[in-house]
């Protein structure tokens, strides 16, 4: 077998067979296969697509490629939860305790990484002695006795995809629907849960800008996911916006915290309703969505998610103090209101041009040696749909920089205000299975 | 500047401009950008083209990349041919000796390479004695006296186009027509002449396989050279059976010289009259192909164009005798005919398989350290449309090995017999000016 042979009937569109994927994705992970090979195949499969099939397979390679995680200790039915990404998207720290409140374990291993905000770790780390690194056993243990346990990922988790993922970034083959898709589910799948529900982000804030788009890639995960045995749910839900109200790191702590304690955030509330109903459907919990959805509800009311959230934070070391009177999380010095210059209608928030507004403020990191500030962040007075005066309040900047006058100016150009009424976008779009 | 941002516009289907394609080929010519940017950049083009603009510039920036040679010290209007390579293709042998005899100037430089028969130096070293290694100013020299020089190719020549060609081969993004048309003519350019007639193949034995395929080469080679100041000329010849009668390299030389000396084989002597008219018309020697075509036919027939071979052979010091007398030329131990099994016409002959047939038998090299053995090669007693009977000679198989099973074997499957009646493939397709 020949790369060369591989890359030319791909070129051509032909569709590759098992021995020809694993061919590629062992020899490119050894470094027998060189990088310019690899870029020209993955061109060609920017051009011709991949198969359902080849997808899969390609998936299931840089499953193989690397280390995978063994949860089988951990008592019953595991799922995990993935969201493509968007700004003010807490809604991790929401569903974790959420399902494990009805006995669903969730053993989440996150990253850092750059952004407009920190990773689920970083913000975790608002929480005052929140211990996120520990040993496989300890980990084990929480879950069984918690039901809900977040670290560091640790092992070699899908090195091929970490690999050809490096060599798409600088060549421009990133945008290639089966690709994205083997990337992401490649490493859910290393992360050895039983059942995925992915979150797929649709909007101008979100990877995949048009609803179509976001189809595609939730149909192509929810394919990979089945293909390879576990049961995949995906959730399109909207990205035209920030998520919820808060942005920042302790800021999307307290937020998701009023929400386990009953506050109703609508947006927020609801998608993680949606995607913790999914949850534990897939998990055997209840029969149905509507029952799940019903008795989760009931969890936030009445006080058993917010407590399977506090006996998460306990287990891992974290301050509860923080967690039971929220104004002591870290907060900024200064509080910086930014206003409308016009009456009318919120039309757009760009959500892209609001997060890197809380990265200038120290919210995240623009290279990976950055220093996260968890008390600055970014609050929304006005949501799309919204009326507003001017001279009315848009946001409020928790800033440790009394002038900071390049975040005042994103946040600026993120609104856009209208004269006609608009209406707020539907949260829900889609749900694949 | 960056490549990435080259790369996504080229994917995207968008032009480049001349700093873009500037800026790609002399960072990658510098090292400064990567192989496996410049695979995924020249994929992209594989799928996305490049319009006449993009292509003249990117054929002007390889020849940038390197040297170029100066040929203004040689008098008059300098004209070069170039074939985009067959079998049995001696056509440089009669054409240079034959324009020259109407007094154009011909300064070839040539290679070697690998391929079924040796290169054009390697078919004259057939030619006892013969030097093609001089300095410039003797080069010069014998131009200016003799009409007509050959000599190995000096100088780094689009070294531009000699990195990513060599990448291209392994990558599978050979097969783009303005890469194609590109590289050779960055190459001709450099070269110095002041007009180019191309002989593009078109059939089963050269590189494009259709008539579509070669005309879209030879235009978008002829527009590369009109457009950076070379009047150039494409003529699409057939090559769905080798051309003439005669493969190897003393066997070439030798049915050349029988052309220079009047012998009627039609293809071959109807091709080199057709390239050589061209010639003379673009250095402007005749008013009219028709008057050209005219007069080079007489000079095949009074003895001119073969006494100008005469002298350039003796220029550079090859043995007369064996232009003299062609039996002086090297020949091989054994003479084997190779018979039909059938009666029939001959209705195809595999010009890649007697190719292939006579590097078995020493007359080409499969690798570059390989001998070329002059004197061994093919005569072909059959071409396409002839009657045959069974047990009549197909092909003489010149040859030091008494059993040349391999070659025998190449030959028998070139060959397909009909029960019908076949025409002569047309030999001269189309010009493109």
């Amino acid at each position: 077998m020949r790369m060369y042979d591989i890359i030319v009937k791909k070129r051509d569109g032909g569709e590759l067979t098992k021995q020809e994927i694993d061919y590629f994705i062992d020899g490119y992970t050894k470094g027998d296969i060189p990088d310019y090979q690899a870029a020209a195949f993955t061109m060609a499969i920017y051009f011709q697509g991949m198969t359902q099939a080849e997808t899969a397979t390609l998936t299931q390679a840089m499953v193989n490629s690397g280390e995978t995680i063994d949860l089988s200790a951990i008592k019953g039915h595991k799922v995990d939860k993935h969201s493509t990404g968007g700004v003010g998207d807490k809604v991790t720290f929401i569903v974790g305790p959420l399902v494990a409140s009805v006995g669903v374990p969730v053993a989440k291993m996150s990253g850092r990484g750059l952004g407009h905000t920190g990773g689920t770790l970083d913000k975790l780390e608002a929480i005052k002695d929140l211990k996120i690194e520990m040993e496989k056993e300890q980990f084990i243990k929480n879950v069984n006795e918690h039901k809900l346990a977040v670290a560091g990922q640790t092992g070699n988790l899908a090195p091929a995809d970490k690999k050809l993922y490096a060599l798409r970034d600088v060549i421009g083959t990133v945008d290639s629907l089966p690709l994205i898709a083997g990337s992401i589910m490649s490493k859910k799948l290393a992360s050895g849960a039983d059942s995925i529900v992915l979150d797929v982000k649709t909007g101008s804030g979100a990877f995949m800008k048009t609803l179509e788009d976001s189809e595609s890639l939730a149909r192509e995960m929810v394919n990979i996911g089945n293909s390879l045995g576990r049961n995949t749910v995906a959730v399109i839900s909207d990205m035209n916006q920030p998520l919820g109200f808060e942005v920042g790191n302790a800021n999307e702590i307290r937020e998701a915290a009023e929400i386990l304690q009953g506050k109703k955030v609508e947006d927020l509330r609801n998608l993680s309703l949606e995607l913790a109903s999914h949850m534990t459907v897939l998990a055997e919990i209840f029969a149905s969505y509507e029952e799940a959805y019903e008795t989760l509800e009931q969890n936030l009311e009445n006080g058993k998610a917010f407590e399977a959230f506090r006996s998460f934070i306990e287990a891992q070391n974290g301050d509860l103090s923080m967690v039971d009177d929220l104004t002591n999380l870290p907060t900024s010095s200064h509080h910086i209101e930014v206003t409308a210059d016009q009456d009318g209608y919120i039309a757009e928030i760009d959500a892209e041009s609001i997060g890197v507004a809380a990265m200038y403020l120290g919210a995240g990191r623009s290279t990976k040696d950055d220093l996260i500030n968890h008390g600055v962040g970014i609050t929304l007075k006005k949501k799309i749909g919204d009326a507003i005066k001017a001279g009315e309040t848009l946001v409020v900047l928790h800033s440790d920089d009394e002038n900071p006058d390049s975040s005042i100016e994103k946040v600026k150009q993120a609104y856009i205000i209208s004269n006609e009424k608009v209406e707020a976008p539907r949260l829900i779009h889609k749900v694949i299975k």
